[in-house]
């Protein structure tokens, strides 16, 4: 997707924080954080958001869940916990029309979450 | 896991409101929803959190989130938007020790999301 600035990113031809990267996936600092932790997980192929997934892509929105769980490891944050999230749409504020995942922690959040 | 409820609820122990089941999940609406929709997705594998997921896990986990795309659609959210939360460790609020996928969805919710 030529316009999405997310698969630039992936490209390369925006600069980004990479945090961890392979062949499936691009994991990276959110510019503008909202925890101590703000890293977004999102898939190397362009994806438009949840409403989006066939079945073919179960493995590869699973393997973005586990990449967040280990990055969460590798920040210190796993013991004391962190919050895992997919945005679809206007209600829940997606603002990039790429399938990305946040990587919340550092502090405690607030429950419930709506 | 005998002490754990989300094992007691998918095997039929302690009623719940289930929304879909099939051989790897079982979804039903939480007791004290955040939103006017609230509906939380566990496999019926016992998994104790995030931080549990191995490689083999992934079909499953991303099967969970495909199809809490498809309840939204089907709770007639999918359009106006939706959130999915994994919350792990209790800087995030996880209360029960059997992951879940939270569906809220409904109205508009707040954002950023800490």
């Amino acid at each position: 997707m030529s316009d999405c600035i997310f698969c630039k990113i992936i490209k390369g031809d925006i600069p980004s924080t990479t945090v961890f990267r392979d062949e499936h996936l691009t994991a990276f600092r959110d510019i503008n954080p909202a925890a101590p932790t703000h890293i977004l997980l999102v898939p190397n192929k362009h994806i438009d958001s949840v409403n989006a997934l066939t079945g073919e892509d179960e493995q590869l929105v699973g393997h973005l869940v586990k990449v967040a769980g280990q990055l969460a490891a590798q920040e210190g944050i796993a013991e004391d916990g962190y919050r895992l999230i997919f945005n679809t749409g206007a209600h829940a504020g997606q603002t990039v029309l790429h399938i990305h995942l946040h990587l919340l922690g550092g502090a405690p959040m607030k429950y419930p979450m709506g």
